[in-house]
């Protein structure tokens, strides 16, 4: 029985055609559509019981799917697309992420060609198993701060790799623990006396025959980490060398190397070449922050009309609690921004595209922009997402705390993502300084281009007043546009402004630091809001599809506008008046996702393996579902729980002097 | 070695003095410092391996521990409030908390004198346990709507309580799932064919011989819940009954009746009377509050202190991440809410006597006052206390991740308290009705009272101007008071014109619940603001510790203005230059604090047991204690792990297709 049945009805859209909206393509789509089903249907991959495990179990139990998943991408032989695919519809956290999201790109982007022949041939196999070790116990977000060192020998034409203090044992490397036999170490090249500063190193760990340590290196995992399953599923960590010897050519020699007489060149690549594979990363970061959020507000919206509570008339049955306007509105802006990062993603993969072919013809000059524009959006879109799915967990009540549900689980799993691949405030404090170099440089006669080039306009920008007039006014785009980029241009300048009071330009940028990460929040936001607009003008098929999405984009702006007046009040870019009709204008909005909120999580087509979570059911059938579930927590293996002889009895019965305690 | 002892002598003030204050009292301070240590000191009550224990470890040590600690509680002969502390400074979540803290108050506050007497001696014998079952699987928030029925039975003089529904399972108590041989069971209670609403029951579950269900009685636990560790110590139940008979005289009769002929009579005993336990709660639940939240602030505090990165200069040591002023944005509000916190609760503690004096004098004037203070409180603190965990958390970058760190199982079993004992959202809608109410109420002669009595003043309030000149004038108490209260009053009656406009007023209540929601938070950031306030015009002691509180209650109510800057232009309260000035002197206030941090934590006397915290340890000596921890986790009970041979060997000799997987 479908319990969401009525509401599928209530759909002013086509499902079908938004599906393919959300997966970028019909091809993406029907990939996505098989390979989803492929995995939900193969018993194999099941993964209800993982919050359960203790950590032995569990990590035994990924090792087991892992591989798994590994036999069947070469019995079906999968494309590379596919297979990636299977991975991401697996749904758990392996060291084939590390091996295949960061060991690889990185000889791809940093070693020479004679290094990718000979390690990546290697690698795409799964012949060694590789992961990336920069991070170190007293070092993460500083890099140029590793401790670790390499130092060239000459007379054995090798590097030793060596861990000098504790603080220098590298702390975190997902994949390292227990599993990879190969790991890029990022290590400070000591040759000739000279420090050369840090660079990568393919360092091999484990033996290929028995698993081992190699000589010199002591490995573990660094233990327990948020959450039941989640994560725990990842053999994070702690690595120390002792003197390791590695050949001379396993530095990643693309953009520097070290000759045979121990001599430091740096090539003629350009070190810029490395920010293309940190555009990519990032790019999938942003993706990814768009897939978790989809999946709670999946699991928030049907629940939520599933869910009924308070409002009931003459025995009738009571308000679904999705019809509450406070509900509405901690939800549907979350759903908004699911849409909102899909498509800045999308975006991202173009931008990612154009920077690689501009670095193939060697313009640089785009590349500090798409830098600023990529840190700031994995900042912006990684932390709303942490915080949408907490927000999602909430508005499923209490029942919303439990495993099942599969909000706990999806929340511990992804707020490291706020931390990793760089801490999201140290991240919008590059932004800010890219902002207030734009700043400086405008009328200097270099042209501020790409998601900045806004700043073109800054004298209009500092004196234009909006031009709404009442609540419809606000849907249109440039009136939005508007008034997000007069915000985003003020602030920055009320910035600079602040700064040139200081002499020392540092010290001015650390003690403003605070207010430059709102500027630069400001900044990345008008970026969601300018490329939802952008697809917007764009041909999209489909019956209702298109207002659907100028709803939703609506939504997620006026919400940010909303929720940031403050901003817009301070900086004189809207009245007061107008902030009032831009959250009536809101309001009226929600009334337009109600009826079609459970198709517009319908259209991110998950199975319900996928999702994880009994609130979430595509049928809406919870409540059997959970009950059931309860009784296989290992607690109800028996009705008398362990322990009752040697501590509940003893107590009840006042005889705790000869009980074992 | 005490690696924070540079930090601990720039500290202003003195710490033990501080420590008083704090804890409320020098009785208060010498009773926490005796029971913690005492705690602390006992291996029995060791907590550190909690989060890499399966369910059924897990619980059945916590069993052993509240054993333990009752009988220590016997042995020492110690008092209620001694005992109480034990319990806390156990710092583990048990079936003992819903005892003491639910199951004997509905006794106490719902109980005849009679019952009272009977029930109360076997419960603080411990020779019963009991549990507080309310919520059911379709009902938590709406209590009104439960469906469980207790039926009398005027032939044999018994209520039959019945589960007639899947839905009317009970659902989530605490220690029903394995423990509790009774429950206070709230049910609708039907005689004479009528329905006469929800009341209180109650019922043993279990035989107090063998432990088994009664007949009739399913019960269990309902599975695993957010975090490791965390609540994982509980066992949240389900229970059904199958016409289940009890004795007409375990109805809980203080307020109503049913005769032995079946006849219900509402006793001459007020309804409000229950109001009191409510008060009691939900104090204890703010108290809770500054507790967690200080908690994390010190792990945050003490490891930013001892956490450096980036800024080393002529190879000198890094910055102390303490001193980024980002980091003091994030950190520094949050140590002044944790004190603001205690503030609150301590006047609550001030309210509750207030209200039982005022309750035994059959004055029931104050009573709905008291009733949306203490609503909205419970809800605005225990919102910010989860949220500044969770921030604790990430302020300290990748390692907060650990649960070596506290913060996750200080999160995970936190959090809860924004949806049980009243879903914080639901909460703050009935603030919003209370401020209708008072707003439709002025003029009309009925004076507002107690902490809405700032309405009295509401035409000064509305054109009021914050007469703020320089950033100095905003450490004015009276000039912050003021510009809080305006926009309180404003919001309010901004919401109160807009309902006005409809013509239901249920339907315009509804329409409006997301701005009413607003100002209700409004409103009760007021009352923690101008609690502190009043605290600090009280005579203090101690060197230098006025003066720290006196910052501190700056940055809670500055930060609060910048956070909600909207707010206050939106209203016009204040204009953009004002809201600039505060926002300067805000950093300002952030450099006072930033010397006396370390020590502003240390005031609140926390064991390095209680914290469970390797960041947060005392003497700082994070780095070689992680290292050492990491050892402990199960995966390194051997180097190669469980799994190599059948799993990564196969995977690496391309030997797929015998693995068994
Ligand atoms: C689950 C997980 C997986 C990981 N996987 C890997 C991996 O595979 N390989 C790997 O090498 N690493 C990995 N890491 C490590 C990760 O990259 C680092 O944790 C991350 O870079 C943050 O650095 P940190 O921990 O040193 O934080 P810190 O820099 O110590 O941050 C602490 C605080 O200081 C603040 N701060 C720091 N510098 C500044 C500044 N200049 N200005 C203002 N504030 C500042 C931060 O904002 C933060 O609040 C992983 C981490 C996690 C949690
Ligand atoms: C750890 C834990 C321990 C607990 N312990 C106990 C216990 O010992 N005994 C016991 O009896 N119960 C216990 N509970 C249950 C708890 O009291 C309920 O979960 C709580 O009251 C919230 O109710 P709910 O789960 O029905 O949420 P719901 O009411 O279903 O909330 C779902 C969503 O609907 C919204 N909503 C609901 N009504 C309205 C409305 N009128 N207007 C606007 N929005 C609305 C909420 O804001 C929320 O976003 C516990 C729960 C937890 C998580």
């Amino acid at each position: 029985m479908d319990y969401l049945g009525a509401e599928r009805k209530k759909a002013e859209f086509d499902v079908e055609d938004m599906k393919i909206v959300w997966a970028g393509s019909i091809h993406a789509h029907q990939l996505s559509d098989r390979i989803s089903k492929l995995v939900a249907n193969d018993p194999a991959f099941r993964k209800d019981d993982r919050t359960m495990l203790a950590r032995k179990e569990l990590f035994k139990n990924t090792l087991r799917k892992a591989t798994y998943a590994w036999k069947l991408i070469n019995e079906l032989q999968l494309s590379e697309e596919e297979a990636s695919k299977v991975r991401f519809y697996v749904d758990e956290p392996a060291f084939t992420d590390l091996h295949w999201g960061m060991f690889v790109p990185a000889i791809k982007g940093q070693g020479t060609d004679e290094q990718q022949k000979k390690w990546l041939s290697l690698s795409y196999k799964m012949k060694i198993i590789g992961c990336y070790a920069q991070t170190e116990l007293g070092h993460g977000s500083n890099v140029q701060g590793l401790e670790t060192t390499a130092t060239f020998d000459p007379k054995t034409d090798e590097f030793i790799i060596d861990s000098p203090t504790l603080t220098s044992s590298k702390w975190w490397p997902g994949g390292l623990g227990k599993v990879s036999t190969h790991a890029v170490v990022y290590a400070r090249l000591i040759t000739g006396g000279q420090d050369y500063g840090v660079h990568g190193f393919i360092v091999q760990l484990r033996s290929l025959e028995d698993h081992n340590p190699l000589p010199g290196i002591t490995v573990g995992d660094i233990g327990m980490k948020f959450g039941n399953g989640a994560y725990n599923t990842m053999d994070n960590g702690v690595l120390r060398f002792d003197h390791v010897r590695i050949p001379r050519d396993q530095m990643l020699m693309r953009v520097s190397q070290v000759t045979r007489e121990g001599k430091f060149i740096e090539s003629d690549v350009p070190r810029q070449l490395l920010y293309g594979t940190m555009v990519y990363v990032r790019k999938t970061i942003v993706m990814d922050a768009s897939y978790a959020l989809s999946k709670a507000v999946c699991i928030a919206t049907r629940y939520s009309a599933v869910r009924r509570q308070f409002g009931s008339q003459n025995g009738g049955p009571e308000t679904q609690v999705i019809d509450y306007k406070t509900q509405q509105s901690r939800l549907f802006p979350l759903l908004a921004s699911a849409y909102a990062f899909r498509f800045v993603g999308e975006w991202l993969s173009w931008l990612y595209t154009d920077v690689t072919q501009r670095l193939q013809a060697k313009d640089y000059s785009t590349l500090p922009e798409a830098h600023a524009c990529t840190a700031g959006l994995k900042s912006l879109t990684t932390t709303a997402t942490a915080d949408g799915i907490e927000e999602c967990r909430k508005l499923c009540g209490g029942h919303g705390y439990l495993c099942t549900s599969g909000l706990p689980e999806l929340y511990a799993v992804y707020v490291p993502a706020c931390t990793y691949e760089g801490d999201n405030i140290v991240l919008m404090l590059q932004v800010a300084r890219f902002l207030m170099k734009t700043v400086s440089q405008l009328g200097s006669g270099k042209q501020p281009v790409g998601t900045i080039a806004y700043m073109k306009r800054i004298e209009h920008l500092m004196q234009s007043h909006s031009d709404v007039q009442k609540p419809q006014d606000w849907l249109k785009p440039s009136s939005v546009l508007e008034a997000f980029e007069a915000r985003a241009a003020r602030m920055s300048v009320a910035c600079a402004k602040n700064l040139s009071k200081f002499s020392n330009q540092e010290e001015g940028f650390a003690q403003l630091s605070a207010d430059l990460v709102e500027a630069a929040v400001a900044h990345c936001q008008l970026i969601v809001v300018s490329k939802f607009i952008e697809k917007l003008q764009q041909d999209i098929p489909g019956n209702g599809v298109k207002q659907q999405l100028e709803v939703l984009s609506g939504v997620y702006s006026l919400f940010l506008l909303h929720k940031h007046q403050g901003d817009f009040l301070a900086t004189g870019c809207i009245t007061p008046k107008q902030a009032s009709l831009a959250n009536e204008q809101l309001r009226a909005l929600y009334s337009k996702v109600r009826p079609n909120a459970i198709s517009l999580v319908d259209s991110f087509n998950y199975t319900d393996h996928f999702l994880g979570s009994i609130l979430g059911r595509y049928d809406g059938n919870v409540y059997p579902n959970l009950y059931e579930a309860a009784w296989k927590d290992p607690l109800n293996d028996s009705v008398v729980p362990d322990g009752y002889h040697d501590y509940i009895r003893p107590l009840l019965k006042q005889q705790l002097v000869p009980a074992k305690l």
